[in-house]
């Protein structure tokens, strides 16, 4: 199952080239893991959901250091039936899960208490889209509204907004919950997306 | 059909706040058929297609005549089962299509040839996600390679990446193109999801 993201980070500083070449070395440990392409809008990172999560954390932890206020762009994708395959996508642990929604739910946010701190507080928010699953019961609404009781038994829900759920916490269990979405909602061979912008340093952080 | 967007402006400046706050300004005209709110994260932003991408437009341009490096995110959404119906969201000339997709892409590109130049060439990438269309024909990857198709004859078009398209021009054609991919594919009353992303004045465009 091919799976990836096309990331881009916004540091809102003069120097944000220097912010952006110094956070893209925490990202050195997860290479062997990732292929990773950069053009002027996104950089490209393949690989399985266990790896692409907890890199864009590195990443993004090691650029809100700067104190700037720092944004990452996510778009993340699962089984596009338009993609080729890569042996580099293969999932090990965070094998997509199916199953009962409720077991799911609780298997999510079990995994979730586990994570560890990184010690930089963020907020997030992001959308979901369980595609090509209209003859699913309940279609793919059922899917997003499983992931959104996940969400509320996570620890980081904020609250609801229009088109997307927003999240505040520590970036350790942050990205523990957006991996846990992408791989426990929407079918388990299915083609699934995500849209998660990440904030840090906001000067209009409540 | 409720429809709207949620923006996020990010100008890589020490001044961000100042840029930001500035090219809301160019919101203006558009308030009368938009209802906007803002939280540290996005801006809200509910009305008919007609207006959202005009007004996203216009707030973009503005913040790249600062010549200051700046990114807008746009989760775009409209027809979600689960958001509340909303007088202000009715679409008039810019509601959205159905019929045979050849036609569609015709007519798609044909309105885009007449998009006026706003004097800014802008880079955009973006992920269209027709939802809960697993029965129509082909599926919702026959919604999106209709879109490419389009995109493809636009224009605008710059190349595939994986899990999104990639273009580049004068900002009146981009978000027109990124309009006509909104309100053209996907059900005519369908839940339709967009992810986008625009860039200006970056060091490392081509």
């Amino acid at each position: 199952m091919f799976s990836g993201a096309q990331l881009s980070l916004h540091p809102m500083r003069d120097d944000f080239v220097a912010i952006i070449l110094g956070a893209v070395t925490a990202l050195d440990p997860w290479r062997a893991q990732l292929r990773i392409e950069t053009d002027d809008v996104s950089t490209l990172v393949v690989g399985p959901p266990e790896a692409l999560f907890p890199a864009m954390r590195d990443l993004f932890v090691r650029a809100a250091a700067s104190e700037a206020h720092c944004v990452l762009h996510a778009t993340v994708s699962r089984g596009c039936p338009g993609e080729p395959d890569d042996p580099i996508c293969a999932p090990g642990a965070a094998r997509p899960a199916g199953g009962a929604m409720a077991a799911r739910v609780a298997a999510a946010a079990e995994r979730v208490s586990g994570a560890p701190p990184a010690g930089r507080v963020v907020a997030a928010q992001f959308s979901i889209y369980p595609l090509g699953v209209a003859d699913a019961p309940g279609g793919h609404m059922a899917e997003i509204m499983g992931c959104i009781d996940f969400l509320k038994a996570s620890g980081c829900f904020e609250r609801s907004k229009h088109f997307c759920t927003k999240l505040r916490g520590d970036a350790g269990p942050v990205f523990a919950t957006l991996a846990e979405a992408f791989a426990s909602f929407g079918a388990p061979e299915g083609h699934v997306a995500m849209d998660v912008t990440i904030s840090a340093n906001s000067p209009s952080a409540v």
